[in-house]
């Protein structure tokens, strides 16, 4: 599925892995194709850093969208890394999501939406997803209801 | 231009517009047609309040892309509109970018990388203003270097 | 005792029913009835998402006080969860109350102490609990001095 | 209108009365009878400090419900006033809304809908009341839209 | 040792004892009497709050220093229960020590220096601990050095 | 006044005096004999810094009471001065009280009643101080009162 | 003196000059050649961000120490900018001063300290430096004593 | 190697040699002669604070360089720690790196940078180590890829 990858999702360390397999979840259950590398991939030190201190590089030097993930693995709960990536300066947007794991399902679906507005294919998908999502909410009331009745 | 907008922006209060204007300025300069609305236009009691509360039921029901800048005009400047923003649950992702005018400004030129991704003149035009700023930057670096040297 | 309930405790997320059924246990105690539900049970997808967003559209569309108990289950200890609930725009009261179960508790006992001030029953049993409470800590304060003195 | 109050309006200093004269309104407009006072006026010494500290003692004392306004006047902006009177020991609820304007205006509406359980006259005027605000939204967006064609 | 105490600790709750312990442990080792006691032991509602809250009441009530140690118990890690005590109103001093077991300790310290400004026994003994808090600091440096060299 | 001080109110920069000020006039109202000098009048390069970093230094130097007001000029609000003072290792306690004009004020306070604790007569002061207090609000309590009916 | 410059201070904007002319005063008074740029000046979108978002690039593309300010223009009072700084992961060290010009001023006497563990010349100068500030801090106290006994 | 040491670890307490141990190991694996102390080796009562504390003393009585290590170890995560380090006043500057171990290792490496400012074989290293860094990043990429495709 990594040929021609619609989207890059790119770590600072392979100790993001775990987190960001989240957002790669989404992808693949929207068949949509990409890949997961380490920034220092690209083999220049300036990208040695965390993700959260690398990706104003790559928002600068790309005019396609990045969606940023906090990580919370960080001393201060990832509220560092979170006003690190939200907090760039005019001219170079970044979309941040939630810290940690709810934020890197949500990056996912974002870039779900991002490539939906031009592909009916995934936009249906995102359809299904959404109702899947409140199927299971009302699954889970159903069945809190019942074990408070009987 | 308004016709046909492809890029909604929508406030909570006639108070944000300073900021959000903003976003319609670089949106106007792409030659991306949008729309300025308050939340309530809509006629819902549930979209009288502010621009960071009312998005998350804007977020619950579109599969399409939501941005959110957060309004600093809030006593604890900015930081628990943020936080409200940021922080959606796994499900509802809303892509925010920074408190107040340059936020604004980035979530303008994201909604044009959005559109970007499918439409090349949009795309082109995201590298020439990327040009600007860049030779923005340089002709401020020699002015300050004359102004050194003289 | 959920036939005609006079509080509706409403969840973002089962994983929320731990800190929540300490309202539900204080609302028992005082023979209010109650009903306990997950948001989206009402089927729309704008109720899909954690009870510090979805607060805002139930808040928004009732006239009955609406009580916030900030959970602390993300990843910045509540903080987020209370500032997102408390900063709630002028026109949509939400009285929110401490994060997690002490808040949950206290909840239980705002809900009692606002059907209180129209129902004599349950401002006596408001008083009984209140006398309860104070005898607890005076016991325990009797047995830690005993504790000392042997 | 003073007589017989319902609703109590207890500031532990007169340089809130700015603030707190928004929840003074909003009671005006309900006309629901009520006082405002400063704290000390019960003459006790424990009394003289401000409503963020003061509040435990009047929570403590009553079964009736206490909403608590964090006032923005402290050095922290409010956040030291709004987390004092927030994070409330189990046992002792207070209902916080927002800091300062916006919260005095909501503790007001708040004050009327607990009267409003059982008083259908608030009731009504609290539903007009949300109208009110709902077309005021409406007539704004109206105004934006014929500024941006003109 | 408890007839006749200088120094009364007083907690919201039987779980603040195993902090609070460390500073009875330094009263009890500077030779001075004191009691523990839980507040509400003196039998008014208004006391069986959090410490946190009870001690304005305290504050208030008195003209002998009052010193303030924050319990980190809270969800927001006691940053909460300090700023409650520490941003106490102009009138109201309370001498507020560090978060937790460091602050139980040196509020049993601070209540010696207190007693030792009129009682010079207590002002040698202080001299004495600071003395063995020194020594035990450079025996841990010798130990130290010992353990790279060897 | 300044022979035999029994207060010392240490600046870290003359910037300090207007806040600091507030502490000495409590003092003088009390008749509490003082000095106030900026940190580095001992001649040491070790107290050219601020108030929040020079204490530390002095708290460590002395077996007497050292009280800590956090100056707000800086940067963050006076928050990073408050953590600074408050958050002292066990063994070097700091009686911090809050930021700004009414800390000093509770400073002063605070000095005289750890000197009333062996000084009668500073106690009976501190005794009609809290009673002024006490009728100040009094008396403003009326008065709004007054304003308010006529 | 902008030849072989030793130091070389970099910003990222030419709004951030009046703050960082502190450290370029600082490095004029020793002697100490350097040269002010704006980050662009290297012509790569990569540096039109702002210093904080680019020092990490500064940082991991040299074996020099770097120097961070704070910048405390943006919304959150430096806060997010000081946390982006000093947060930098393991192996790309930025030794960050404090908050706005106070960190410049010190980051001016930082970098001298660093060219001084090699040029005696500097480290003379550094020596000076401190006595005079020592020496003002005493002429500011002389003169506060002698208005007091005025 | 410990004679004539170039750098001097300086810790408040032994509990923090876990973290100071990955400076020491960074600056081992350069060769660079150091030595490890907790402050209080000096016999100055002054010095049985943390380290978060004394620094500012050291800092004052010195020329050198001082780095900072925020612990982690406190009550608030090292954000207490972290602003009274970095907040210094202007005429003392303190290089503050990252809280904990990532900081410690950072705070190894500037040191070898301001060595390397002057000392070719340290500058040497440094570019060796950097391009190590840089390996380790690309094989954890070259195996995540692996892993991916098997």
């Amino acid at each position: 599925m990594n040929n021609n990858p619609l989207v890059s999702i790119v770590m600072g360390s392979d100790s993001d892995l775990e987190i960001m397999n989240e957002a790669a979840k989404i992808l693949a259950e929207f068949g949509i194709a990409h890949e997961i590398d380490i920034t220092s991939a690209h083999r220049s030190p300036a990208r040695t850093g965390e993700y959260s201190h690398a990706l104003s590089v790559i928002a600068a030097e790309t005019t396609l969208p990045v969606i940023a993930v906090p990580i919370p693995s960080t001393s201060l709960l990832g509220l560092d890394s979170l006003l690190a990536m939200v907090q760039m300066p005019a001219g170079i947007p970044v979309a941040t999501v939630a810290i940690g794991k709810p934020g890197a399902t949500n990056a996912g679906i974002l870039a779900a939406q991002i490539i939906g507005t031009a592909d009916e294919g995934v936009a249906r998908k995102l359809d299904a997803y959404k109702k899947k999502l409140a199927d299971g909410v009302e699954a889970k009331s159903r069945k809190l209801k019942e074990s408070r009745n009987s």
